[in-house]
């Protein structure tokens, strides 16, 4: 190797460092949220995430201890004009008619089978219980499992003419992934089914099913004919994990308080004050529902009565400012909602 | 750089390589389960993560779906001659009764701060049951966990002169800490109660409490008077995570089934009967105590009542054989039990 030769080497190697620096510079600056605009809630996250995952911050949290709970309808995905579990059991109703005919005789069953659109939508919430009941109960969870993943993959919402599963909001994938990348555990806490959200949480969220905690009923060991043992659903309420039922859940399932929690209605109420009554840095943001082009607008913004349950109320928006919870305009801080937006 | 130098050099790399290659195959050869003697339950346990790990394999476990459950006393730690938490309860009355002086007056209160041994060996399981509840339940979630940490680190086994949790088998430690360096997730399963195990199983076991399932009560959400969120554990049962209530809380909690389980008593059958219902490998292993002089010796081994509740019985003991599940001979199979033994 000549002078001449070892200097060119020598200033390759100098030239690939200064790349290498570059490129780690680069990838650092990556914006981990490039669907929210700037602003306080994007703001609120970074700073949160920051502070809590830097050793030399007081508000340092350990690894093992980083836990963030998430609900899932209107907060992951679109839940109007109906939550998804609720279409899902009303589509099923023609199935379960032809499994049991004495069924198609019967309220609210027969109403359901009508397909009269005003007739189901004078529904009652008794007549809807009734309905998940008989379609979320009485079978394996095996088969349970069947059918809502084979519902999930080929169901579609009437207005976007998509799967429910591509209704998921975009700005908050990016927030799931920020925190995992973070070291966070991030979790459902749904007052959905918690069975039915295990079947797809994986692949549309990368939440595993033992992650999702949701409304969970009791399911019961036992045998078939040649011994092999199964679980069934029985028609019994375990865990209604909506409001106060939420931070009993998870309780239950998880045993940590959260350090951040996303929710938008006052189905969150109770899970966002019990992670904000913890020591140290806390995270509670409320999605906002006020972009009626993109996606739809209800809450407080729309003047909607003061304590209409499963929404963003005046009452939950004036203790979100109270207790400097971060309200999420979708309108204002989503560049774009969904995944296929262009 | 003459060639006598250069070939010194490579001399160097090619020597540096050898150790290298040595030192990957040494590190490879390191017996991850040195306090198993060599026999059938430890071959059983390095075939199974051999055979779930190699991608090439057909029975290859995919890194997410990898779920082992592990029952906890009898199977992790000493069992004899009383449950851990049924020791908190009895040794939690004297301070029970101080705050609830009424308690000192009715029983089975007062046999227990009798201290008489003669009067508490006749206490029946419904007693237990009272005592149970009353020093499991009716206060906040936070004090309860601080009375048991307090506990935990104090209070000894009188046999051994130990900490309860001394008192883990170190054979166990290491088929936990080995299917967690393959990728598994472990998960204490107990019948115990699951607030009193998450307080030390992360220490103790390495395990978070998020995975550790047990008996579990109701917790009420409240508001203190300043208004700060509170959880209290109220005297309702809502999950008695023994026998079919193994499965059933491993499929709210977890909502996988696992690939491996691990129990030692008829409380652990249904676990590890669902356990081997699955597909592909699975491992199902109970341990027997047949070593009176190192721990005790109770079950089949021993002649015991063919019935017996929370042993291995002679029943459970012919399902394993019948089933292919592992017995593991706490006598035979393992060269040390404790990690303070020498």
């Amino acid at each position: 190797m000549n002078p001449s030769s070892s200097l060119l080497a020598f200033a390759r190697i100098f030239a690939l460092s200064i790349l290498l620096a570059l490129g780690v510079r680069a990838h650092a600056q990556t914006d981990p949220l490039p669907s929210w605009n700037d602003g306080p809630a994007k703001q609120a996250i970074v700073a949160f995430m920051q502070t809590t995952t830097d050793q030399s911050s007081m508000k340092f949290v350990p690894p093992a201890e980083r836990i963030a709970t998430f609900d899932q309808d209107g907060t992951l995905w679109v839940e109007h004009p109906m939550y998804s579990f609720v279409m899902y059991a009303l589509e099923r109703v023609p199935a379960l008619a032809k499994a049991k005919p004495e069924l198609a005789k019967v309220e609210p069953f027969k109403t359901v089978l009508s397909r009269n659109r005003e007739a189901m939508a004078k529904l009652t919430l008794r007549d809807l219980e009734k309905i998940i009941a008989a379609t979320f109960t009485g079978m394996s969870v095996d088969q349970f499992n069947a059918e809502v993943a084979n519902w999930i993959t080929t169901a579609k919402d009437p207005r976007f003419d998509r799967l429910y599963t591509e209704l998921v909001y975009q700005p908050m994938l990016e927030v799931l992934s920020y925190l995992r990348e973070n070291g966070y555990k991030t979790y459902i806490v749904t007052g959905g089914g918690q069975d039915f959200v295990r079947v797809y949480s994986e692949r549309v969220y990368g939440i595993p099913p033992e992650q999702v905690v949701g409304t969970a009923g009791v399911v019961k060991y036992g045998y078939r004919k040649d011994g092999t043992p199964f679980l069934t659903k029985e028609p019994k309420l375990l865990l209604n994990d909506n409001d106060a039922g939420k931070p009993e859940g998870i309780h239950l399932m998880i045993g940590r308080r959260p350090y951040a929690a996303f929710g938008n209605s006052t189905g969150d109420q109770q899970m966002l004050e019990y992670t904000g009554a913890g020591n140290g840095a806390r995270l509670m943001m409320l999605v906002m529902h006020d972009d009626a082009k993109r996606e739809y607008a209800y809450g407080p913004a729309q003047g909607l009565p003061k304590t209409k349950v499963g929404t963003l109320t005046q009452v939950l928006y004036d203790e979100a400012k109270a207790k400097g919870w971060i309200v999420i305009s979708m309108k204002n801080d989503w560049n774009r909602i969904f995944s296929f937006e262009q």
